[in-house]
């Protein structure tokens, strides 16, 4: 399968260094499997939604959204900026088509300053992944920035969730490959 | 497994037939492999909880309650009452410990009245049951009161999205008991 | 006017207490000029809603919701169960018309455990205050477990924060009134 | 007071056109006594937020953001893209600090495919808006598209309530900078 990792952010370098901390943990364990692919947004150069098809975009807009149709899992890295996601990954999901995420596991890690924003994952980000049909895995990781020693995250026990989200994602993710394996077969198509 | 399906209402009669359709679609289906419950709050006596545990209760309020802990998969059919889930089923919740529906894969299932609270299974329910630690599915079966006929629901589409529920959940049901396993075996419980 | 504190609990006594600092702070100020009420729900024997009108219930039910009815102004006091509302305080809203909170200007206070709730009140009960066409004063008091010392409030923040609460929200019924009064006067109701 | 109404999509007319309904219904009335602006995001090259401060920005993105933070009152007409705001509307949010809408009146108004994201503008604008300390106007004006005719809204109804939400607005923007004189006064600002 095609696992993306995707850091949505372009401001600070917390939520890159948590994404390519379930990256590592993805390769660590599936590298030999799976086809593991990591962007952080903000070494990219893109181009605000204006309701084009995605198709219709050049250069890093058109790669990026290209990355997130071909792939089978994502993992969506988000910071916490004014009580909800970041306009750097809204707008990932106002270039896609509605059904984009059909059939896509999604899982959510969230890097945030305070826990008084704990449920913006639950109430802001998973009814958008679930509007666009994306199979949400329901845990998400929610890492403080009291978690991160400079560029690392020393707190153990977030590694142990980071871990525990990569394995129930992938195990999530043949499963609904079986649903849609026997959907296929079901409808002929 | 043990298939719980309950109707959270105790106004009108809509839920009910919505939440017993989907029961005799897993009795025709999964019935010789499952055990396989219904329950209609409306046929109960429930009490409010009032800060005890659960098993501290008597009568219908102790025997709904166990049945629920009793269940792998539950199917909770809610109508939508002022924004919200009724107090009816709400209630349910607070009667239970935080962690009662871990391991449980729970569906959503609602009538309503318009189609201007789709949302809210999605942003009243599911961070409810998300919190609980159940397992939730993704997608939900949406029902509109014309979509009934008197007492039976006479759009198939409704049907048809009924069954597709009933499996997405059996299939998941079993992916989630699957991650347990492995849980429970990486951790010597 | 009439002004009503409700504490929608019916566990514990800290939304309680918290509720009468309101009621305590509203009699100081503005004792002399309205009709103060207090109701803590677990001192009352309430009815689920079943569908009737609220004004064919008897005892407690009635009271109840004849008081909110009969208020302009509304400060509902709750806790936190399971990620939002109490169940006796959603079965007061389900025992009312849709319409029940036009032209009330409503308020809100919240006791919890934890910060990481610090949106349910956002998310879950004040959606719930909009769709009863209830005017929702924006900002609420949040009180954590660890701002109480036994049957008091200790932490003078809290009591700063709620006389701030009941000024704005006197100030902001006042406002609404006059929004009702020239809608009276254009449409000659 | 200096009002404005911004249009806060990229894609499309409709967004545009209701929110220019809605600066001709205040020219019209308040024309007069208040200074009125208009902005549609659709006309400006915004870049996105990067973590600087907003005065650090330059071109259109300075202009606009200055501009916000310059009103009093402001008006945002948005769109619904999968299920929530643009990414254009949330970067103007992740372009400011966080007390960045304190004592600004806010009101929402949306234009939207169908009646399915009525709980968009409650569940995804409002807490952001309130996040940022927005005294936000509980009614919203939702228009759908079969209320457009061309480049003209043809419900009438949709007009008489963009006409009340405006002087809903205005009079609860008077009662806001009363409590906000108040408090100055109380604490010697």
């Amino acid at each position: 399968m095609n696992i993306l990792v995707l850091s949505g952010s372009n401001v600070g370098n917390k939520t890159a260094i948590a994404s390519k901390s379930v990256f590592d943990a993805i390769k660590n364990r599936y590298g030999a499997e799976h086809n593991i692919q990591f962007i952080d947004l903000k070494e990219k150069e893109m181009q605000f939604s204006d309701g084009r098809n995605y198709l219709d975009y050049t250069g890093d807009t058109k790669e990026v959204t290209q990355q997130i149709m071909d792939a089978d899992i994502l993992f969506f890295g988000t910071p916490i900026f004014q009580a909800s996601i970041p306009a750097s990954l809204k707008n990932l999901f106002d270039l896609l088509p509605q059904n984009a995420l059909r059939n896509k596991t999604s899982s959510i890690l969230t890097t945030a300053g305070s826990n008084m924003h704990f449920l913006v994952p639950e109430q802001q980000l998973k009814p958008i992944l679930g509007y666009m049909k994306a199979n949400v895995v329901p845990n998400y990781v929610y890492i403080l920035d009291t978690d991160f020693d400079k560029d690392t995250i020393y707190n153990d026990d977030i590694h142990f969730r980071i871990q525990k989200l990569v394995e129930d994602t992938l195990i999530l993710a043949r499963a609904y490959k079986e649903i849609q394996r026997q959907e296929e077969e079901a409808y002929g198509f």
